[in-house]
């Protein structure tokens, strides 16, 4: 059986998704699709637009055999630590392709950009550094340092200002880096750019453009063409039944009073949160009565939209540097859906699995799996569902 | 010019409070009342009903001249913490007499419980610890201890079963432990007891007994016999304009928020948090979707309803046991109100106090101060009032 492993988040599943699915297992000939997906947070910083039971029930009624949560801590962090987390699960899982959309559509730049960085890595490093301290934000530090490493050279490489190339890249780099059996293969996304609003004469947007849109609209109505007919329905049902999608902007009461409850001292501990701006967080926080003023008021030069929303994932859900620094390699495979199809590589690959497979949590004292089960509580809690617990609760979901 | 101080909350103020006014200034003479009044969280560990600044000018419209808050830290303690915070602003502020309404109307038996109570203290101690560890409360066995003391003699002594008669031991024991000049008198209750409901035929009842009656009826109408009518009026446009009061009920979705964002080991941090009960606090938290059902659940023989609530007070505004522990004395007179009357006091008398008067919070780094600001921010939060800071802005209340 051939296996080909995806990384996904699902924000929510569209028809890119769709076309995603069905490229890679044409490509790899595959037997199963394996999804690692992000919990209640993304790696944006967000909460998911609904709970991730849902978006597994999404992926599996369009073509993915297996649904694995990739755990918070990986799902909330830096594009390379995402990446390390979904490879080393895509190993663990025993899979033989990991198929990743980009902008690009060519794995042998990203083969190339990897050979090349690894070789000048030294360099590289002190570069970005250097354009930190100049005031650069990491990312534009990075691909300055970037074009100057390129500049020598003949061949092709991945055009690391496009954010798909970049978790390309970190793929690849974390495939080579642990060693793994997998093989990196890339399909060229259409259509639709990362952020683009939609457009109505196409049938792909981006999940964002889409999340904006059912937001302004209070509806689904004009974005029918961009979904699946079973997320659409899906979706329609979540409406019906909460009236609201998950937001920062639904969270933000929750996400204020958290902020403004701690100290400084306090705030300062928290993951990703640096250089002091623990009190212009808390400030503005006193401020603003909605979020999207609190962020255009906390954004600085120095910082990423994306950096400042998972420093305020971390303190939204207790979760500290020295959490974020205890924690190396995923240590369990957490199953939240399967079709038939993959039900059937479970039972013939389970015992060659490198980690446990976990289909229904039980107490744990695992300090990642805890974090999942504690963002799901606090997800809800804040989204006015008051069911607690439901990690322990729900089974995988079967198709 | 003779000044009468009393500790009160007025949560909130009523015919009761009006009666303890005039008698305190008929018995004394009083030239000036002073009022030292908690903030927006109260003894009995709860939000006051209505905001601090709303309290003074009903205190200020009903006699008293002077309101000064007094600080959180003493504000949420426990009796003889509360009473030695009250006690010592009040002699901070030059004040003659403190004046307190109990059960027993006569000041012979308190000071008589204080003289047997101090030449008995380390028997009555080893007592109480003895029975607490038989699983009494500890007002409980603190009223056993005593009760046995007592079998041997023949004078009166105060009825340390009811709540303002332990108040008021308290009280005499700080006036006489601080070597005070000030002089404790006693006004007798009328015609309500502490936790009563209310009686129609009557014009005074408990403060608790016209809360419960204005949460049931979401009305003011039944409780009109019990309040001045500056109070009613008072209260009348609060309610027009933010349709409810400030309870734990309606603060619940926060504090069940602050409570399951952390770590049982965060919570057992909190000052008054102790034995394990923050396991209990945050199982239940999950369970209950409402506060009472909370209450009822996590409540046990060991701890009083109102021992917990000063718990949760503590965990919502982020209060730990090292901040408790870490002030002693009050560091200010912090002024919310004042008369013509009084402002002519202050004037006087002024140069005499011993502690420095606040009129307008300039920024401050006294840890006890902060915590009021901060106690305020959170209870205008709550209460869904967007206005943070208010402490900055409000100006004494002139009357």
């Amino acid at each position: 059986m051939i296996a080909t492993g995806i990384i996904v988040e699902y924000n929510p599943f569209h028809n890119g998704h769709l076309y995603h699915i069905k490229q890679s297992r044409e490509l790899t000939d595959a037997d199963v699709i394996i999804a690692v997906m992000s919990g209640h947070f993304l790696q944006r910083g967000e909460p998911a637009f609904v709970d991730k039971w849902t978006r597994t029930k999404m992926a599996l009624e369009n073509g993915a055999d297996l649904v694995i949560e990739l755990p918070y801590i990986y799902a909330t962090a830096q594009a390379s630590d995402f990446a390390k987390g979904g490879v080393l699960l895509l190993e663990a899982l025993q899979c033989d392709f990991l198929s990743f959309g980009s902008e690009q559509g060519d794995i042998t730049p990203f083969l190339n950009t990897y050979e090349l960085l690894e070789a000048h890595n030294d360099k590289l490093q002190e570069n970005i550094k250097r354009f930190v301290k100049t005031g650069l934000s990491y990312p534009q530090a990075l691909n300055t340092a970037y074009q100057q490493l390129l500049s020598d050279t003949e061949l092709t490489y991945a055009d690391l200002t496009k954010p798909n190339n970049i978790l390309g890249y970190h793929y690849v780099e974390n495939i080579k880096k642990y060693n793994t059996n997998i093989k990196p293969i890339t399909i060229q996304r259409i259509q639709a750019g990362y952020h683009e609003k939609i457009d109505n004469g196409k049938t792909i947007a981006s999940a964002t453009g889409i999340r904006q849109e059912i937001q302004e609209k209070h509806s689904l109505q004009s974005v029918t063409s961009f979904l699946p007919k079973s997320s659409l329905q899906t979706l329609t049902e979540w409406h019906e039944d909460f009236k609201h999608f998950a937001s920062w902007e639904l969270f933000w009461p929750y996400l204020r009073f958290s902020i403004l409850r701690l100290s400084p001292e306090q705030i300062a501990l928290y993951a990703e949160v640096t250089e002091g701006i623990e009190f212009s967080i808390i400030q503005v926080a006193k401020e603003c009565n909605d979020f999207n003023s609190f962020m255009h008021k906390v954004k600085s030069k120095r910082y990423t939209w994306t950096r400042i929303q998972r420093m305020l994932t971390h303190i939204f859900t207790n979760f500290t540097w020295q959490q974020l620094h205890s924690s190396n390699k995923p240590s369990y495979i957490r199953l939240l859906g399967m079709s038939k199809n993959g039900q059937h590589y479970l039972s013939e690959r389970k015992k060659l699995f490198t980690l446990p497979v976990i289909s229904r949590v039980a107490s744990s004292s695992d300090s990642m799996l805890l974090q999942d089960i504690h963002a799901t509580d606090l997800y809800m809690l804040a989204l006015g569902k008051n069911k607690m617990g439901m990690d322990y609760k729900i089974p995988p979901i079967r198709y």
